[in-house]
């Protein structure tokens, strides 16, 4: 945790954002695999954590009355019977008290206090839920039909969440700092030990445990493959074999639940093949360009066409691509190979916020989210502010069915050479990604640097 | 997947005992973290999977027509541009090839499909749901209120599959002992590492590699704690120090889902203590004599007051416990220092069918779950048949908060020395756990065996 100040704070500016009326937080409640009690790992709601502090204790809710200026807090404590399974857990008082909450009732006071609050015609703000189970309560709670639940989020709320959560102060660029160092451990582990032999799923598990050894866990599943075309793909039991390249982009999250993600695509041999490393460059030398580009004031919409643009060229020098560029990538044409978006937000969640929804976190009234093919996959599109970090991950994707659709489709055949493509049917995948804060004057690496040219990559192998 | 035979021929099975109306199956979706689209590992529904043999694909549903001798399989592959982020997926009709199912349709004619089933007033059996996003499913499916599907759950139907799950052939058998052989290099590996200076947390994260590693996952959250005295503590971030003693109950489940579950306790320096060792061996006698008594027609129940018995003749030599054993132990006195059950039945779900019922997976008509403390939390109590797998796990835990709260009750003074205790409140908990198959004479221990008496886990260690 970190000061009760920073809690307080937060808050407060909250409150000044948001003006009138009731705010609810629902933690998030523990995640059933095959049966009711066999639990995945709990995962506290990143908005919950950033307003409260309060991490690994399921099913509490927090409240904020801003027209009383009333904090509750809704919990129980676990009984010496229960403790018998759980062990010993500070009282949810102390949490408060570290919180500067003041106040804690039963959860069992919830639903007849949030009854009151609606038959006094009070206003009650919740933010779109994510798991099922707090959709169903809200709708218990708040009675409202469960299909209307996700409608009468509040805007309101969103907003002033997002405008705070975007902008990292320097104790959360600390444990974002960290998150990144222990993800780029792991990255440094896959790069020397996904070797010829071992399956995808041996390295992914290895990862994991750097994750969980780093005192938090993974930020998302770990994708570890030698089918990097696939963007996606998680790691398999497929034996990794000489001549393929390993896609693996992975992160941790702290124990304070702040996120990494790195992206580094490596030989599963020794070295890189000529092809892979030519790929390899294009993709390297778009990422860079990128970089460059990041400052206050910029469209991330601008430098994603930037790095497409980037990428097209050199797709163009080796004869995949053909005809103007610029037209090209204004078509769409280069989606073919580059078929995402070029980074994202990242805080306590990797995609940071997504759950309040991309709209609200990547674009503005003035910047609507694009439903195009590639675009559509764009979740960071406004102008960056100094304090935003957010991911730099261009690739090139040789995925056979897009290719084999398109071309039968005969789409951007002005731009795009599909016989030249079919030698790369079997190439796969290549990503580089880092991640970095927006400053005053352009941007800062999150977590030091590792071998990301393909020659530093092989030096780290030998 | 086993062969399209062994499906088929449960199916048939299931058919024969249920006799009439249409059996749902719903698959598991995906379960969101923090956000909608970031994922645990998926976990297919164990029935589902006895039933149909498909893992690894989620939102999917099966379904049997009893009556209209019909089997569907409602999903849907994924488009070419769907294929940029899941990659390469065997369609959904070669799954059910495979698994001898003959129709496949569409996710989207489900809920028609359903509804039409309901105007012909066919009777509709599902099994309990223990996520909420099928709860909310079968609610708008099958036009029930959120509040009644469980309790209009099919009775027939859980007896049914039960009945059918708890006895395991041979090819499970095979599948059983892969587990328990991954499961048991997990702990071999956690005796030899969880040494001072470690976290708990490192070494839970290097056994959750070491199943996911051997093609799977874990098959429950890891216990690996030097507060062995809390049943269920997962591992934190405390450092492990000499004279600690580590509890570590964990398990793998291979990639068809099936589980191992077992538990070591072990010093983290060089040695127990003589005190460690006498606990220890109290514990260990009690776990030989339980598995002694299993065997086809002995109920479980009895089996668990045996070890029970065994566990407190073991404490009132160490003066812990005092007066008539036989009393004390059907007074539940023994239950202040090994509060939960002797074990449960194990296969797809280590603790298998949970998700259907205690009552109907461990008990019968005649022989009702108790609800007192201790016994309450023993899971299986029935007669035991042939192919029954299932866990044996005595444990002795010295618990300070229920210690204080029993002592201040005054409770079972007759047969509890508390002055006694005081000086084992720091001592924490010691459990053996291993996994068998009930024969036809006997028991057989599933896995390779691994080192369990004191001396031959110190000789592990060096």
């Amino acid at each position: 945790m970190f000061s009760k100040d920073t809690y307080v704070a937060r808050r407060r500016n909250l409150k000044n954002n948001v003006k009138q009326g009731v705010l609810l937080f629902p933690g998030n409640g523990e995640s059933s695999m095959n049966y009711k009690d066999n639990w995945y790992p709990f995962r506290q709601d990143s908005s919950f954590l950033y307003y409260t502090g309060i991490n690994n204790i399921a099913n509490i809710y927090f409240l904020i009355d801003i027209d009383n200026n009333r904090e509750i807090l809704f919990g129980d404590d676990p009984t010496p019977e229960e403790m018998v399974w759980t062990g010993a857990v500070e009282p949810l008082a102390v949490f408060a008290e570290k919180s500067g909450i003041s106040t804690v009732k039963s959860i069992r006071d919830l639903p007849s206090f949030l009854k009151d609050q609606k038959q006094k015609g009070r206003n009650v703000h919740y933010l779109p839920p994510y798991r099922s189970e707090i959709t169903v309560e809200l709708s218990t709670f708040l009675d409202i039909p469960v299909q209307e639940v996700h409608n009468k989020k509040s805007e309101t709320f969103i907003k002033a969440v997002v405008n705070q959560r975007s902008v990292k102060s320097s104790e959360e660029i600390k444990e974002l700092h960290k998150a990144v160092n222990i993800t780029a451990e792991m990255h440094k582990y896959a790069i020397i030990n996904a070797v010829p032999g071992k399956t995808e799923k041996e390295i992914a598990g290895d990862l994991q445990a750097i994750a969980i050894g780093g005192g938090g866990n993974i930020s998302f599943p770990i994708i570890l493959t030698k089918n990097g075309q696939y963007l996606h793909n998680h790691a398999t039991n497929a034996v990794i074999e000489e001549g393929d390249i390993i896609l693996c982009d992975c992160g941790a999250e702290t124990a304070m639940n702040y996120a990494g993600d790195m992206t580094r695509t490596f030989p599963a041999g020794r070295a890189f093949s000529p092809l892979q490393k030519e790929i390899y460059n294009i993709v390297l030398s778009a990422h860079n360009t990128a970089i460059e580009a990041l400052k206050p004031g910029v469209f991330f919409k601008d430098v994603h066409l930037l790095a497409s643009t980037k990428l097209a060229e050199g797709l163009k020098e080796i004869g995949l691509m053909k005809g103007d560029i610029k037209e090209a990538v204004a078509a769409g044409a280069h989606s073919l190979f580059f078929q995402c978006g070029l980074g994202h937000q990242m805080g306590m969640d990797v995609h940071d916020m997504e759950n309040l929804g991309e709209q609200y976190v990547g674009y503005t009234e003035d910047l609507k989210k694009s439903t195009e093919f590639g675009l559509k996959s764009l979740r960071l599109g406004k102008s960056l502010e100094s304090g935003y970090v957010l991911t730099v991950e261009p690739g090139l994707y040789f995925n056979p069915f897009l290719i084999d659709s398109w071309k039968e489709q005969n789409k951007y055949t002005d731009f795009v050479n599909y016989d030249e493509i079919e030698k790369f049917r079997d190439f796969g995948g290549i990503r580089v990604e880092e991640d970095f804060i927006i400053t005053e004057t352009g941007s800062q690496l999150l977590g030091d640097p590792l071998a990301k040219t393909p020659e530093d990559i092989e030096n780290l192998k030998h």
